[in-house]
């Protein structure tokens, strides 16, 4: 780290940083996470925390800036940034940037997107701002560190507050003095504890994020002074939210992109299940594949895992997100367990699933990683077939956005997923409103 | 304290207690701090932050539910709390519970006069919910302890969030339940670094923390879930925040009120001279005293603000107010020093002042606590006058507000200080609204 400090460090990238020179492959990643953010808002809009947050600021409603997904015209900014953050974390089933454990999504674009549209900016520049904002969340997350996490507080609040100032002020055209007071007023406004996991306290941690976001940078652009070291400054935000305060979170700030490294959920259960059922999918996949052949199915997982989701005979739809032998069915039988509606009563008492479920025994294995799995498949000829997957492995950009694309398809049906990717694919051509109005945002 | 959490507790206290079991002494103190929150609340109305922060709410419009002062029309309840509470810490002039570290009106009135306007409740109700609510700000002040405080944070924010949300609660009318749960969104909301004192970061934590308030009251009421035991779980606020639990900081709750303790600032200048300047008023406020007829000064302090107050020669209103010697000689010559408009560079050149001024010797003396001085005037015919004064001294009732009514005039006029104090005296027999109106909010 240079002599600067964070804060300084952080707003000079932020508002600095020429897009010109951001790796393409950074980019791509970006596009991918805005189209699985589109979806799994759009997919949780109807969530009781999405809805009582969106009431709250529809009966407060204001000035039609910007669109809450779900209410007819537009609210303030900052209020669309509240209500579309709550609404995208509500399934929890949004991006994870494991480096600095927290979503960075559901924090950054929110708030991205609402100043875009108040802005009427362009596409481009709301892609670039959602990448600053990611980046600036996971090198905060990273200079924060493990120390942080481990003492109760949740990342995807904390370090998301940064990233959705540092998005909102480059949208807003701060200066980067303005753009430190932001992130000054950003320190000792930021909060959020892993202790509401469980609660709808979570999901509204991101739109906290957000509107955290968009405030600090408004206030900043009126001239507000704040610390302009506010998070590396004695007795700031790092030293009182036990930040390990990492000198190398910032190495290559501008010229690499930690955030390429995020990963998605593709399924719409514990991720727990999550390596077990890629490694099943490959094995079912294949063309010449018959469940209806399956004689026993063994799996193998961290122990760890075994405390959270190894549930055998599952009653209902809740239970079954937390069932390695109920998943592990309904991957061999070809289910789509990327879709909500999946986990419901009745598919508990399918003949079928039922049938493979009994059939599938959990092993716990110290010797695989918490990401990872082992399967073997007997088949009742007597052949064997064996596989394994760890989430932690890199996949290609293509894998990846088809993958996307199908989980998309899953949650909001292929027209809608379809139509986001259309413009989100092509987005710096087109102005960000595009991306607004196919969310279902309505001009007023 | 009982097997109940602190959550609970003051959940049951917040929305179960009967304002007719409040004592009329606390009943007073709050319809003090009322006053003097009113005053000093419309002499910041222009300064930078609150301008600033009135802007954004101003420009994000909304529902008008609340009147936000120094606006024409109503705003949003919680927008109306954000700003009221900016604005009344902008001058730093307001009370302070020195048990707790933090200053109680500007957190939660601002919130219980929002609720109160919203939901057209009665002077009695806004009363009860304000004493609550800075009872509540008190108590949760108290369990954190100054570990808390020591750590870095600002107590006015932190505990004063859950104040606000006390008081919200109450006048909502929400349930035991609910109010715990709208205490739990308080923990993962509170925030405010004392790392921000010099900036404009201070006075907006007022305003976070009201808005905190009525934010997670208003979703509460919902039927939104957090954590029903949010300040005392597992890293719930106290843990993540250094707090120290103190097991007595819930005795008597109820029955006593320890925001009876709330103290005031009469003087617009540093708080290092105001025992200094209570102890010299004394002297000269006597009929037959003649500043004149002075011909020498001496006053002991605690050594620890002779770094802080000490400019012996001040050229600005701004150093006048860090200086022993002028005010003094202010004090001495009957100059109001309650008005925020006496302060400016003149006065630095003042000849009867500056010949006072320089027969000041201020000396540091570790006998002495930093809440006292002691004075000595010499006169020209050789007798000399010696006093005293105390902070920390309990001050009869009826001083107190005849101080205070002083001090809202100076800082208001006598027209409004008294249209004030006439509403508020008789505030149990009045409509809320009537409070609202005398300090400027205009009904739409």
């Amino acid at each position: 780290m240079s002599q600067k400090g964070i804060t300084e460090r952080i707003a000079g990238f932020a508002v600095g940083a020429d897009g010109a020179d951001f790796p393409e492959n950074a980019k791509a990643v970006a596009r991918g996470s805005m189209l699985d953010w589109s979806a799994v808002m759009l997919a949780g809009l109807d969530e009781p925390v999405s809805r009582m947050v969106r009431q709250m600021v529809g009966e407060d409603g204001g000035t039609p800036e910007a669109s809450v997904f779900g209410l007819d015209g537009k609210r303030p900014a900052r209020a669309a940034a509240l209500a579309n953050g709550a609404a995208s974390h509500a399934l929890d089933y949004d991006d994870t940037h494991f480096a600095y454990v927290g979503h960075p999504s559901v924090a950054v674009l929110p708030a991205a997107l609402a100043i875009a549209e108040k802005k009427r900016a362009s596409g481009a520049d709301l892609l670039e701002a959602f990448l600053v904002g990611v980046e600036t969340a996971c090198r905060v997350g990273g200079f924060l560190g493990s120390s942080h996490y481990q003492h109760g507080f949740h990342q995807t609040a904390t370090s998301g507050s940064f990233g959705a100032t540092a998005a909102a002020a480059r949208l807003m055209g701060l200066s980067q003095e303005q753009t430190r007071h932001a992130l000054g007023l950003a320190a000792t406004r930021a909060s959020g504890l892993k202790s509401q996991f469980g609660t709808m306290g979570k999901p509204f941690h991101a739109g906290i994020a957000a509107a955290n976001g968009v405030e600090a940078a408004t206030l900043a652009s009126f001239g507000f002074i704040s610390r302009p070291d506010g998070i590396e400054c004695e007795q700031g935000f790092a030293e009182t939210h036990v930040g390990a305060a990492n000198r190398d979170a910032l190495a290559d700030l501008g010229r690499t992109f930690r955030f390429e490294n995020v990963s998605y959920k593709y399924h719409a259960c514990c991720h727990g299940t999550h390596a077990v059922l890629e490694a099943l999918a490959l094995i079912g996949n294949e063309p010449d594949f018959d469940a209806g052949a399956v004689s026993g199915v063994t799996i193998h997982v961290n122990p760890r895992w075994l405390r959270v989701c190894d549930i055998a005979e599952p009653e209902t739809g809740l239970e079954a997100k937390f069932s390695y032998t109920l998943t592990a069915a309904m991957a061999l039988a070809g289910v789509d367990t990327a879709a909500l509606a999946t986990f419901d009563d009745a598919i508990c008492q399918r003949p079928d699933l039922v049938r493979l479920r009994d059939m599938v025994t959990v092993v716990g294995d110290d010797a695989i990683t918490d990401t990872a799995a082992a399967v073997q498949v007997q088949l009742a000829s007597g052949a064997m077939l064996a596989g394994g997957f760890d989430l932690d492995d890199a996949v290609p950009l293509a894998v990846q956005q088809d993958k996307l694309r199908a989980k998309a398809a899953s949650l909001v049906g292929d027209a809608v997923a379809d139509g986001l990717w259309r413009i989100i694919s092509e987005l710096e051509n087109r102005p960000a409103a595009e991306l607004v109005e196919a969310l279902g945002g309505r001009r007023r």
